[in-house]
């Protein structure tokens, strides 16, 4: 129950236990064009979703290397720990990160996105998160996208590395210039896949951009996906794994999977609080996890602890400046209802362990009631 | 019988297909301290051996931006694809490539980077292939270990992505100061996982090298290498994999493992030889495959179609400036002394179908008579 790696179906475990297939076959280069398809459907755009093998990371990585060129500016939304890793990749390849800095938990209101883009002439992208996963705080999207979009010399990019496939994000109608995922979040496979969606705009910015870069080349990508093979050994098993997710996430449908998540969300949420727990990003929180302020006296770090090593349930700490304030549980991917009611569960028998006075039973009632509507 | 992906075995995909543990776990944790031990034992090294969510061109890019400053020199010798992927790398991150060009298929004499290193004051690296998969050609890494050893302020860089588990290759007797490899060749696991042997050497380049690097960036690699944990979420279920292949690597031993990956080489090429067929690198073959040159007339692509659609077997074709003229035959890895029988059969009926004169049954004789040895 954590924000990745997520639970893996059996099904995508021993579909990846078959054989190994050469990644210059015929056999492949059919599978990644029905995985390419599907991923435009998840990623809900028409524009080439890239397939790295890296984290989630080495996507973020391309997302500011192929589109800048040293000294360049950009913004970028620093909110946790995931925010202050686009700041630090920018750092990293001389581009000037302009940091727009939130309390971690908060989200960002667009209004600030839009001022700073007034006020500061040539800024050539705008780097934020779907949400912060390491504080659960959502971020406007479509609201940012809006206003990025009336800048033709700004492109918008997105970390929706645990967001895809858990909500509404519409690269395309929401102007998201390049949207980033990974494998191991609501996709639910392992980790080792990346991906980045990139919008003609992008391509446009990439023309002129110098930044070095070899491995995580997109437009090296991009021709090697035109002829269904990646630039580099693919990860054919991963790929393997990823046919079979998106045939099942096709067959369901993005809105139902929209709703069965925002339930979940909702149920743990509501569980949590009837603890007389508070919520890390009250005013704006996701639907993919729950961050959640661990109790005056209680270490968050001891909660996940005691989860982990008493009652086997694994959940996320804090991270950075979080870390022991909160504790962080995930309901995004292949997990269902009773994830989240054994994971409430553990969570009382946990606290009433560390000292913390509840009343059993009372957080796994609240979600049942979330169920039963 | 591709030189990568190789063919894994049922007992490492079923233990990849066991549910997905948490990358910042104490069960995760204690499986990498072991892992990463195993890795030690195959590279023959004490050095820390980094792991990577990456294929092998990863690593390779890590091994220039981590040591190098723009501007920089580097000897790349350049005997193939491979080679020219070394100075590729180079060239986009603004290091001056000095290469030493070798025709294709042959070997380098290690004189020849002796006398560059004399001639050229300050090259602060030396980046080879133990062996050039796309020729099938051997480079003398250890004559030449030995001599970029006496240079104090050049490391010795060697990309055995598709020979670290073949043949002998002692990391730190011969002065390699990285050593690059991939899980999907004699490591027998899918790809997805890179790795790069650091020597002190190698760390004290890395203190003043100012290339710029996040996602490879090897010195954060380390630190987290040394609290049993990736820098960025590890790909979990390769990690697994990789847990079990070492164990049986281990309890096999490299001797053997070498004496087998000898055999079978030499079986595969006795078999070409008795077909009147020629090997690519005459002067130097690798153990991890055989490249074989086309017979005249018949074009080296349509040897592995035909080998592909009408008997099933995969094998490799050439690349770049090899294409149609060779076609390549792994043996390395998860391979037994039928699958080469297997392989010469289907290579025999095959050229037979294109229209070479070959008495069938010759080529599986011959290295029947290697196996019967």
């Amino acid at each position: 129950m954590t924000p990745g790696p997520t639970p893996v179906a059996p099904e995508t475990l021993l579909a990846m236990a078959e054989p190994i297939i050469h990644h210059r076959s015929p056999q492949f280069s059919a599978i990644l064009a029905e995985v390419e398809e599907g991923l435009k459907f998840v990623f809900q755009t028409k524009n080439d979703v890239l397939i790295l093998v890296a984290s989630g990371t080495g996507a973020m990585e391309g997302a500011v290397t192929n589109f800048l060129s040293a000294g360049d500016k950009a913004l970028v939304v620093r909110g946790g720990k995931f925010g202050e890793r686009w700041g630090a990749i920018c750092e990293a390849y001389g581009v000037k990160a302009l940091a727009l800095d939130v309390e971690w938990g908060k989200s960002i209101r667009p209004e600030v996105i839009e001022t700073a883009l007034k006020n500061e002439k040539g800024i050539k992208a705008v780097y934020i998160q779907a949400h912060e996963t390491s504080t659960g705080a959502k971020y406007p999207v479509e609201a940012i996208g809006n206003i990025v979009h009336q800048y033709p010399e700004t492109i918008f990019v997105v970390d929706a590395i645990s967001a895809l496939g858990v909500y509404d994000l519409k690269t395309d109608d929401w102007h998201v210039d390049i949207m980033v995922s990974g494998s191991q979040k609501a996709l639910m496979l392992p980790p080792g896949l990346a991906f980045a969606s990139v919008s003609d705009k992008a391509w446009g910015l990439q023309k002129v951009a110098t930044l070095p870069r070899y491995y995580f080349d997109f437009a090296k990508e991009r021709k090697s996906l035109a002829k269904n093979s990646g630039a580099y050994t693919s990860a054919v098993s991963l790929i393997v794994g990823l046919q079979q997710v998106l045939k099942q996430i096709k067959a369901m449908g993005l809105e139902a999977i929209f709703a069965r998540n925002k339930r979940l969300s909702e149920a743990t949420k509501a569980g949590v609080k009837a603890l007389g727990l508070k919520l890390y990003a009250e005013e704006s929180p996701s639907e993919a996890l729950t961050a959640i302020l661990a109790p005056a006296g209680i270490n968050g770090q001891d909660v996940v602890k005691v989860m982990r090593e008493k009652y086997g349930v694994t959940i996320a700490g804090g991270q950075d400046q979080a870390k022991g304030k909160i504790f962080r549980i995930s309901h995004m991917g292949y997990v269902n209802e009773f994830d989240v009611i054994v994971a409430l569960s553990a969570l009382e028998l946990g606290l009433k362990d560390l000292g913390y006075a509840i009343e059993l039973g009372a957080g796994v009632k609240a979600a049942e009631e979330v169920f039963s509507q």
